[in-house]
């Protein structure tokens, strides 16, 4: 059992989708991630920060399903980092409504004593500088850094972006977001390209149209499961980042096989989030939910071809 | 060793990519599909139709590779259909710059009297009274019938197109089309809405992002593998129905578990046909590349999570 070192952020979400709106929920990339670990038998940490306005229930959520939260720092009389977005009747495309950064603006990460040994790291999306600093506290390489982010640090901070990639094992990233960051069309181009600037695993996601893992040569792909319908998109692709690294921290084993594993529990993961707002489905998964649902997985995709 | 017919158009293409332009070449639906077939142990045949401008080579080639062109017409004094286009840069998108069906405006198709007892038939994309028909000459209903259609169809002839969809066992359209015949947005609701109309098999094409098939309940996904580069996209859906057919006549088993495996022989020649202009890459194609591309096809999907 190994130790799961998450950065990211925690919110407020207001989400409007063409099946219901929600008034101020639990959010934020850390939250999401830190909920889709809990499946795994890992010891998890999660560093960000919040206002005095975030509910102590919310707190007591994440440590009920025993996530350490002393690396939150609650800043007395601050405001917790709020987003809204409205999506498109299709659900491929979502308007930003608000982003009020609050106390997210000066937030400085301490990393918990405890978890500067930890195996692996996840740094969920949020400024370049705050993933910088938490490599910068750990006592020694973690076994796995994993690295999340966005087009929107490319457009503004690709300089502390590029150096964040140059230390991380793994980046999870975006079809679109890989071939700006690349300058390739070919997915498979845009994956050698990002080898070259460090990770030496490049994880590429396609939303509906599901995963691809690179390394060097070797290409793995994991479909998302086909749904009825898709209820509510937001923090999809953190949950996987979460049943990714937490499968990973379990198994403590970061071979390329292993690997392809992890992403088959990160899509596992991510079909259940969105079919409800926010983390609500996410907290009220069983195990027995989640070994179905591989099942299902697996006759998605497995064929027995004699090859002669 | 079954009997697959197969009925398409065989045209002249005149291509242009963003790598290249082609004068007349080879073209149509069913010499892809026949071409893509003959790397199968079966005994194929063409119904189609010419005219005299039609070079005695391009039958030879279908000839030597053992498709019985003898339900391909010529028409004396005719033009061949003729298609050309032009392809955007991301070659998902193409202008069609001109379409003269010349000879296959006024085509009556002939089932040759050797297959008439066919195993499979194979219905391109064409006119679906022309399906109509060769489904009418049959002896007796075959063990399975696929159709391939696309939505100029839908648009234009749908209460003929529903007939045809109402006598097939199988039918393949891409996802678009999928939504537009059903109505649905879903492809999950789409595909049952479409078994609803007849096919107990529903083939839904990605392009690049794979094919689904759905069987009721059941689903399986195969990708498209990954590509360094795709050259001209051109008869790649009509490949994949040539692999598909060709691997069941051969394999003669149309069980749900075979059609998996069916799925994949169609994506794998499907994955050559783009690597070249028309249907260069499938005319050269060595048994050997495509088992090795078998391979990577298992090594892209193929994972083992032990369920407890």
């Amino acid at each position: 059992m190994g130790k799961l070192l998450i950065v990211g952020s925690v919110a407020f979400d207001a989400i409007e989708t063409p099946f219901g709106k929600t008034d101020k929920i639990l959010g934020g990339a850390a939250p999401f991630i830190g909920l889709a670990a809990s499946h795994y038998r890992a010891d998890s940490a999660i560093v960000s920060v919040v206002g005095e306005d975030f509910p102590a229930s919310y707190l007591d959520l994440l440590r009920e399903r025993g996530i350490d939260v002393s690396g939150i720092e609650v800043v007395p009389g601050g405001k917790t980092f709020f987003w809204s977005g409205r999506y498109h009747n299709d659900l491929n495309m979502r308007d930003t409504l608000v982003t009020e950064l609050n106390v997210m603006a000066d937030f400085q990460p301490v990393v918990p004593e405890a978890y500067r040994d930890a195996d692996i790291v996840m740094l969920g999306n949020l400024h370049p500088d705050i993933q910088l600093s938490v490599i910068g506290q750990m006592d020694s390489r973690p076994k796995l850094t994993v690295l999340d982010t966005m087009n929107y640090w490319m457009d503004n901070t690709l300089d502390t972006l590029l150096q964040v990639i140059g230390k991380v094992d793994v980046i999870t990233i975006n079809d679109e977001e890989a071939r700006q960051l690349s300058g390739e069309y070919s997915l498979v181009k845009a994956a050698e390209a990002i080898h070259e600037m460090g990770p030496r695993y490049v994880v590429i996601k396609k939303g509906e149209n599901g995963a691809l893992l690179f390394n060097d040569s070797r290409i793995f792909f994991a479909p998302a499961l086909p749904l009825e319908e898709i209820f509510d998109p937001t923090g999809a692709g953190d949950t996987f980042a979460g049943g990714f690294t937490g499968y990973l921290a379990q198994t403590q084993n970061i071979s390329f096989n292993n690997l392809r594993n992890a992403v088959i529990h990160g899509s596992n993961l991510a079909s259940f989030c969105v079919e409800r707002f926010g983390t609500e489905r996410l907290i009220q998964l069983r195990p027995q939910d989640i070994d179905q649902r591989l099942e299902r997985f697996r006759e998605l995709t497995q064929f027995d071809i004699e090859v002669k």
